[in-house]
């Protein structure tokens, strides 16, 4: 690995290094991709004067899609990051079942749905496409997905530093 | 106009007309569209003892990108909703910059990036390419574009039951 991993919060570093990515394309113009904003269910909000709206008080509402989305060379592309600490499998629990529908609703429509996977410790990054990755779930008898299962099906990534995960071209090779 | 119209709060019409459009357009697996939650800076947040997490302190986030995004026939899509109460003419004011930069961001990756436009007190709805309204924006010396001219530069809708915007068949028109 090309970089020190000595973070306190390793937990936030894929999506946090994803952000940077995505933003690294914008400004490039490589790619338009958001994340979406955190979806809240706004209850109260105080207006003081001269001071701007105080939301006191919200809750979390469940996401309907995936955190992810844009254009990519004119392609609609969609895809979900994940990590976990196991060292040998993904476990399905880590997807919730909204996000695989929607990604799956969005390969029937002809976009690039895929998914983003760290395993933690060993910092290997896969891009596997959505509809692989389903098909394999369907198949499983297990409650996880074995790590070398993954690495056949997938498209294995390096950090790098600008941008930190050069997710890219590991779909032009899935895609195009 | 087929629809009554004596709704209280006829500000709010336009984007849930919109809203329960895109929900018949991903039911019936036409398009998969969603509106982007709002986004909010989250400050403080209580966990309760047996009881859901509580926001007590968040402030609106200004938006980087338009409200609406998705895929149809394998194209991204993008686009924003406005609606306006004056008769004659639609005000720049109400578009801001990081909207329109977005929506040119999208254009210029092949994305299909337009804007739905409401006169409320008529009713009319026009669809128009984002493209088309920069430019009539660029070469415009006021501060609002007439109606006639978007009339002539854009794809008029009726209103409908279901959906009750049919957005869709404007977009055809309008990029296909
Ligand atoms: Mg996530
Ligand atoms: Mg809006």
């Amino acid at each position: 690995s090309p970089r020190p991993t000595n973070r306190g919060n390793r937990g936030m570093r894929l999506e946090d290094d994803i952000n940077d990515s995505i933003s690294y394309y914008r400004n490039r113009k490589t790619a338009v991709i958001h994340k979406k904003p955190t979806p809240v269910q706004i209850v109260n909000v105080d207006y003081p004067a001269r001071s701007r709206a105080k939301i006191t008080e919200a809750y979390f509402r469940q996401a309907s899609t995936t955190d992810y989305n844009g254009i990519y060379r004119g392609y609609h592309l969609d895809f979900e990051a994940k990590e976990t600490r196991q060292k040998q499998s993904f476990p399905f629990k880590n997807f919730h079942d909204h996000q695989l529908n929607h990604l799956a609703a969005i390969s029937d429509q002809g976009g690039c749905a895929f998914l983003i996977l760290q395993f933690v410790e060993s910092e290997e990054i896969f891009v596997i496409k959505a509809d692989v990755f389903l098909q394999l779930k369907e198949e499983s008898t297990r409650k996880s997905l074995q790590k070398s299962v993954i690495a056949a099906h997938s498209v294995s990534i390096k950090r790098t530093y600008t941008p930190p995960i050069d997710f890219l071209p590991a779909v032009d090779q899935l895609f195009f």
